[in-house]
């Protein structure tokens, strides 16, 4: 029994597990495992890979081609100064590592044991595999349709060919449950382990969490100012004037200090100033092989005119028609609810009560639709527009999705709020769109894949314990690998980040007519911090690391909505009975007020995004400390040479 | 004769004139020079220096203290490497200039003559005189009030303390000929030579005289445009709206292309990827000493704190002082023209006729008077504010100016528009201002300094040639030196650009009602092309040259100007009786469509300045292929390493 048990562990640390589909060709395995072991001078990826044994449950429809790769230390240590890797030097500043002088890293301690993380060294292992390219090889063995040619990532190859389904890195049952306990499970209010959560998950990660933190502490004024006004009946819809001001002022600062925690966490995460490395061409990417006039490798090449053509001829409109859709469908529920209203005030009876409700359950219902139709929709096009950078693919993506989920959840508020001009139906639909959505959103993110997942786990440890001696916990690897290569991906932050900016926008843009939201969404932020903690410990398998040195375009989409937030801020003070008093015999002059005022808190807003640095002075001047040496150490050498040169002249 | 004529020339060719003050002691001179010329490795500056000679024309008056400094070709070329020039590669593409591999740069030939031009040669001993610096002396030898501490530039300390008076490049005849002849001698429509004027004055000139003619050329469509509007009689206030439209699109339009055009002229000429050396402190900057956190030298510190005081709390109120004071003698003038109106209407005589005049000259000269002295103001506030660096420096006076001038020449155009609505009046104060401030300025700016130098040059012309054969016309380099060191000090692009700011914004913001203005500014910028160039060859000092990369904050001036020319275009074409026509019953629906269009179009183009990138597709691809190579280069060199590491272990 124990003798099937330890045939899963493999010689070494296991870190990241290939799974190759269960009837790939035998010579394609040899191969893909003599390039991954061969090292790197001679032109492999120099890591240690074995195959995953068959386990305690062992049955017929288990994969078999399960892989687990790890690396030695020094290979490791090699690995991080190819990727860049900054760590702590012993004079406390960060620095990009080198093999060189790594006996002056601060926490280096001969092998080097503690000073890389897992999530480190997977991402390491990852950095290697996908860098792993053919040389002469002109296809896979035994798949002549996966052409190869010199230079092209292996790994990324067999990805697109479906050979490979996929690469993930283990998780660390002990870490993980440590890390678990101090994130969510210690039921007291504290600050979450951004450095804990960065060393498990990696930088991405950790700084979505910290954004999320910083968020929820952001809301705290507006929401201890919006309680009282809620308790004490001040809300009569005039007295909001003081709320959109404070707003205003509000948005804007909090996202420009964000931009400096932010910068201040990535220097210490030693990510701000790492280059990025050059990126590879994405796995779906196609073309027709060519020369690419950067690095002169002969590599697929797609014209950047045709695939501008595709945006603009193809996405822009069916965007643009999606956006007229949802609005269509927007004016087809106002009409319907004026439908029922009149209904009901003709005979109001029980059926006619009920009648009301029905436009905006199906209204709801067409919306979370719309949204998952879309959302399909704009992945195809952005796959079809054929981008050749992972990065422009997600901003492409992410820029499609945000302006249509913005019209679709926004564009209601704004036609009650301006065209409408009710005020107590917005405070209402907002109110309700906010607690639904939170609901909602809570359960299909977290419990049901909860759920889902347990039932699976369940099946697995009652298997296992079958065949084991009652008592015994803990999975044997083999099971806990093949526990976790079922579990479902995670998709990366995308809808996390999507949800905070829904949130954002609702407190922000109309949080002055319903000035609970502010406190809706704290209490929404601090269940989230669990949900999405919990989720990301125990539903997901482990994402690989990801870099990140600031929350990238999901910046510059909340820095947008501040900017809407103000234009319809100052357009509520415009429209508030209080102001309107002051300007009884003329609406005109009431609205160039308006339209000066709001462009001089624009002014306002533009000077102060300008004022405030983006970088703290502290890390400013330990940024500059580093140039400034590397540039002193270039002078020296400069000058050794040069005398060197004279003497040897001499 | 001919002896005393060469008792002036050096034995080296001379680049750059140090002129201290007559009575400078001698001790400090030997000193200076022996600092100067001993060479690099031993701590001085290892140049080549001379005192100039006596001339023919010595006379007692004359300051002895002149001196002539050059380089020998290897000197020139390792402070080439040290300022970090770019030179065009072998390979066609833009590297960083390194003595290693000097052969592989293009124009390389043997002794490196014709390699740099005489301008990069003096940007060069111009960098390493100051950065020469003070070793163990506590003062300069025979100023004890001279104090000097280790790592203190010596130039810098001597033109602080008023011993060094000035520091220029010399001309150089022939090339100065060859330049002017091609520049402006030739009477025909053609482009300047930009590169040879970048290689006479360097890149910061080149670029100012690129961004004039690529302004000029931008405007040559609406000119075209507008000449029709004037000639047959379209101008009748109500047709503007096509105008304005066009202005808008094409304000932003343009500055966005320059960007473009910007970033190919500084990638061919070197400055684009070339990296900023660090900035010494200036001159004038005071503290009291301490340890630099970045360099940890030791200098003068001066409390961010009290600078941010300086400016927010006295600075700022004293601008903002000046601009209510604008706006009150804005005033007075429409009231001292309406009165002079009413006394005209009253008893219309040939002296009431003459009195309606008067109020526009007051105002025009009051406006002069007034700039004239904020200038003065704004420059001691902000040597007062004590600025670091001389960059930080120049912005502080850049944004003080620009506000007020901005204010001082629009503010009575926009009272004319939007609170008189008077459109005949402003078309025809736009053309008074505009006509009035060219002519002015073109005397003021070229005219008058060309005729006070071309005195003194006849002057010393006709003293040198009552001791010469005449005939020969050529001035001995003694003369030539003592003529250029009196001559007026070109004080850099300032004024220049500002002009270029105000004609812009006289176009941008009003051209609509006055559509002759672009025809004005194109005209005038012809003549200043004409002026400026001949100003440059004949009137100022040679300007040291500036390694610009872009025309720096006036990029940023520019886009605010047509972020305001967005929003006066909407507000005009909301005022015109056209647009009125079609809202009869309702103002406020007329200024509700206004300002959604105004809104739309600034979104427009704030999407618009994203998406056309800052720098065209061919230098991205050349920028990113030499980042890629020293990426492959660093990872071939640690291979190489590390089997050589495996060897020397087997």
């Amino acid at each position: 029994m124990q003798q099937s048990d330890d045939s899963g562990a493999p010689s070494f640390n296991p870190l990241v597990v290939l799974e190759l589909i269960s009837d790939t060709k035998e010579e394609a395995i040899t191969w893909l495992l003599s390039r991954i072991r061969t090292p790197q001078q001679a032109g492999g990826a120099g890591l240690l890979v074995e195959q995953l044994g068959p386990g305690v449950s062992a049955e017929h429809k288990d994969n078999p081609n399960l892989f687990l790769v790890g690396a030695s230390w020094e290979r490791l240590l090699s690995g991080a100064e190819d990727v860049g890797l900054f760590k702590e030097y012993s004079d406390g500043s960060m620095r990009g590592f080198t093999c060189a002088n790594k006996h002056n890293f601060k926490d280096f301690q001969g092998d080097g044991d503690g000073f890389l993380s897992m999530a480190e060294c997977q991402y390491i292992i990852k950095h290697e595999l996908e860098t792993l390219r053919a040389k002469d090889e002109t296809h896979v063995p035994g798949y002549s349709n996966a052409k190869l040619y010199p230079g092209k990532s292996i790994i990324r190859r067999l990805l697109s060919k479906g050979i490979l389904i996929q690469m993930f890195p283990l998780h660390h049952k002990e870490e993980l449950k440590r890390l678990s306990f101090s994130w969510y499970k210690k039921f007291k209010l504290s600050l979450q382990p951004l450095d804990e959560i960065r060393h498990y998950y990696g930088e991405g990660q950790a700084l979505y969490f910290g954004f999320l933190e910083y968020f929820t502490f952001a809301l705290v004024p507006m929401a201890l100012f919006g309680v009282p006004y809620y308790m004490f009946d001040w809300e009569d819809y005039d007295k909001y004037v003081a709320f959109a001001v404070f707003n205003v002022v509000w948005c804007t600062i909090i996202l420009e200090l964000w931009k400096r925690s932010s910068a201040t966490l990535a220097y210490h995460w030693g990510t701000l100033s790492r280059k990025k490395a050059f990126e590879e061409p994405r796995p779906g990417f196609h073309g027709v092989l060519g020369y690419n006039p950067v690095t002169d490798r002969e590599e697929p090449l797609y014209p950047n005119a045709k695939r501008q053509l595709r945006i603009y001829l193809v996405s822009l409109p069916f965007v643009l028609l999606c956006l007229y859709l949802s609005l269509y469908v927007m004016m087809i529920y106002f009409q319907m609810e004026g439908w029922a209203l009149s209904v009901h005030d003709q005979d109001p009876s029980f059926w006619t009560g009920v009648l009301l409700y029905i436009p905006s359950i199906i209204y709801a219902v067409v919306i979370e639709v719309m949204n998952l139709v879309y959302r399909y929709a704009a992945e195809f096009l952005t796959e079809w527009e054929n981008h050749r950078l992972e990065s422009s693919y997600q901003n492409h993506l992410v820029l499609k999705v945000l302006v249509f989920n913005f019209f679709n959840c926004f564009a209601s508020l704004f036609y009650i709020a301006f065209v409408m001009q009710d005020m107590v139906l917005l405070s209402q639909s907002l109110a309700t769109l906010l607690i639904t959505s939170q609901i909602l959103n809570q359960f299909m993110e977290a419990f049901l894949p909860y759920w889902l997942q347990r039932r699976r786990n369940k099946k697995m440890i009652r298997k296992v314990q079958k065949r084991r001696t009652p008592g015994d916990k803990e999975l044997p690897l083999a099971e806990q690998v093949r526990l976790e290569a079922d579990m479902s991906t995670y998709l990366g932050t995308f809808d996390d980040y999507l949800e905070l900016f829904l949130l954002f926008g609702y407190v922000s843009l109309f949080s002055c007519v319903y000035p609970l939201a502010a406190v809706l969404v704290v209490l929404n932020n601090v269940t989230e911090v669990y949900s999405d903690a919990f989720k990301m410990c125990h539903v997901f398998k482990r994402p690989f690391a990801d870099p990140a040195a600031n929350i990238g375009v999901w910046q510059l989409a909340f820095e947008t909505m501040s900017v809407i937030a103000v234009v319809t801020n100052c357009a509520l003070i415009g429209m508030s009975p209080q102001v309107k008093a002051y300007f009884p015999e003329s609406e005109t002059q009431l609205i160039l007020w308006t339209v000066a005022i709001e462009h001089g808190l624009l002014a306002f807003k533009f000077i102060l995004t300008f004022l405030i640095p983006d970088v703290p002075k502290h890390i400013q001047i330990k940024l500059a400390r580093l140039e400034f040496e590397s540039l002193e150490a270039l002078k020296k050498k400069k000058m050794l040479e040069g005398t060197e040169f004279r003497k040897s002249v001499q």
